[in-house]
């Protein structure tokens, strides 16, 4: 199952993202963005996305689809197959975008939502014709680079959809993993929020500024996740006894004052300065342009270097990396 | 400044780690650990880290120093300059191990405590003679190839050690980040903890797998993690506006309910039975010695491509990693 014809609605960092994938997999793109920088955003990050792709297949790229910019977002989803929503995270926005996607789109038009957190039963409340065709599609920034997708249904979503969405999505050379029950934040942002907020109280407490912060990250568990997640790692590190020592070993730690559990740190202005200036000393040496660039050339690498495991098989991520540089590689035709 | 001999005591995953950099490093190790199985467990690390440290340096390794196991502790820290104490983390155990370094060590030696939690201060309690020499230097398993090393002070640690933690540590290819001020778990662990709390809730209410959470993380953010920490990245998802636009976005989610902070999991017989069984799932189909294999494959594959980086610069771990490669294919009198 294949895109013919997608909508992305917002063109900001992650609907931008979309659209260079989708793009750049030779699929056409309408876009409604009513922002008047939208052209110029999205064009910013095609040019990165084209950048990393060239560098994943130096041998050249297919044709890619055509971007156009759609007065309206009716014109924009009409004639689509695919619809992907990454409109600012407001609810009543959401609700607003949704109901009228749901007016205007064929009623077996896939509608993804990029939300990050919003349950798909609240978003498919504005939607009164076919809310059975709503997914949350959750990426992550790069998208045209990241593969995860977390695929969440809500109560009226229909097993057909949840099936589509993870065939469409898996087309476009990404992971997608179904959520097994619609929780606010899903998984990925779970545990984001956990990790963001102790880190929150790491800097208020001035126990590290954001730079050492990063790289006791970068330099330890952050290499680990790259190619495996914890309950993996966790594995390994008990041993030959395997996860049950791990757990009987650390298990008891989890009632140990070790994190700020039971506060949420004030986000008042005097926090957000103190992190402002320290990401100032960190990274002001770059340009947000800069700053995606080095991290594009990185993913590219560590993407290339975990396909080359097992004498190319390739590992995780590093496996489907290889299956979608095969297909960059490809005569048009055979795609 | 170096390393002229060092004494480990313990030799668990994480001592046989140290031991393991150490002697790959040429520096002779005199370890103690009680544990009659004590020999085979470090010559299976050993093993593996060869195998790791050939495929960084294909031109061959230097002579690797003289591992000796000492029939007591007294015995191993006598005449050791480096002293790195990795036993169980139980705070009786630590003091009396202290107590016991403090009593025999030559007292300008470093002595170095891989606790990932308890505070050196209270460590340091257990120290009549010089506790001024004790520093936390927290690695991350596998020590031999992971450079992160956390160091932290108590009340009574002097600058001094500090220093000559920071000097010593970096001579062999690691990479200390000095945390600012004292807390349980410093900074990694926190950071850890926090996210693995969320990850039990995740498998407790059924919301993923432990396979499913691993894929979640490891084909998205951990791949992000890997060169640049949260902060940085954050401060890329700001886009031109930077982190306060970021945190203007993200900040009031703070406070929205998306993670189950103020409560911790009962770590019961069921829960452990769920995950272990997962666990099995997912990765049942190797052997820990597998499993480890891999994932050290993937770690110097992932070093080597972030040492690429900048047309051989590096960034991050991979130009700390193009420093270390480059001495192991020095003559050995060079270093």
């Amino acid at each position: 199952m294949t895109i013919n014809k997608a909508a992305c609605i917002g063109g900001g960092v992650i609907g931008a993202g979309w659209i260079a994938r989708l793009v750049l997999n030779g699929i056409d793109v309408t876009v409604f963005d009513p922002d008047p920088e939208a052209g110029r955003k999205v064009g910013e990050v095609m040019e990165n996305a084209r950048r990393a792709y060239r560098q994943m297949s130096p041998g050249g790229l297919p044709e890619e689809g055509r971007i156009s910019h759609a007065a309206t977002l009716a014109e924009a989803v009409t004639d689509a197959d695919f619809i992907q929503e990454s409109v600012p995270e407001r609810p009543d926005l959401k609700h607003r975008v949704l109901a009228e996607i749901d007016a205007h789109a064929q009623k077996d038009a896939l509608v993804g939502s990029s939300t990050s957190g919003i349950k798909p039963t609240d978003m498919a409340s504005a939607m009164t014709r076919h809310p059975e065709r709503l997914v949350v599609g959750h990426p992550f920034n790069p998208v045209y680079l990241l593969p995860l997708v977390e695929v969440v249904g809500g109560e009226k979503t229909s097993a057909v959809f949840i099936d589509r969405a993870k065939a469409l999505y898996a087309s476009i050379g990404m992971k997608p993993v179904v959520v097994r029950k619609e929780i606010e934040a899903f998984v990925g942002d779970r545990l984001l929020e956990a990790m963001w907020r102790e880190a929150l109280w790491l800097i208020k407490d001035g126990i590290c500024t954001v730079g050492e912060l990063d790289d006791i990250m970068r330099y330890s568990f952050g290499l680990r996740w790259a190619q495996m997640g914890m309950f993996q790692v966790y594995r390994i590190a008990g041993g030959e006894a395997g996860m049950r020592h791990f757990m009987a070993q650390f298990g008891p730690c989890l009632a140990w004052p070790w994190t700020k559990l039971t506060d949420v740190p004030e986000f008042n202005e005097e926090l957000v300065d103190l992190i402002a200036t320290q990401s100032d000393e960190q990274s002001g040496a770059y340009s947000i342009r800069e700053l995606e660039h080095i991290r594009d050339d990185n993913l590219v690498a560590i993407l290339g270097a975990l396909g080359k495991h097992d004498g190319g098989r390739g590992w995780g991520a590093g496996e489907l990396h290889n299956e979608y540089v095969r297909r960059f590689s490809q005569p048009d035709d055979d795609r």
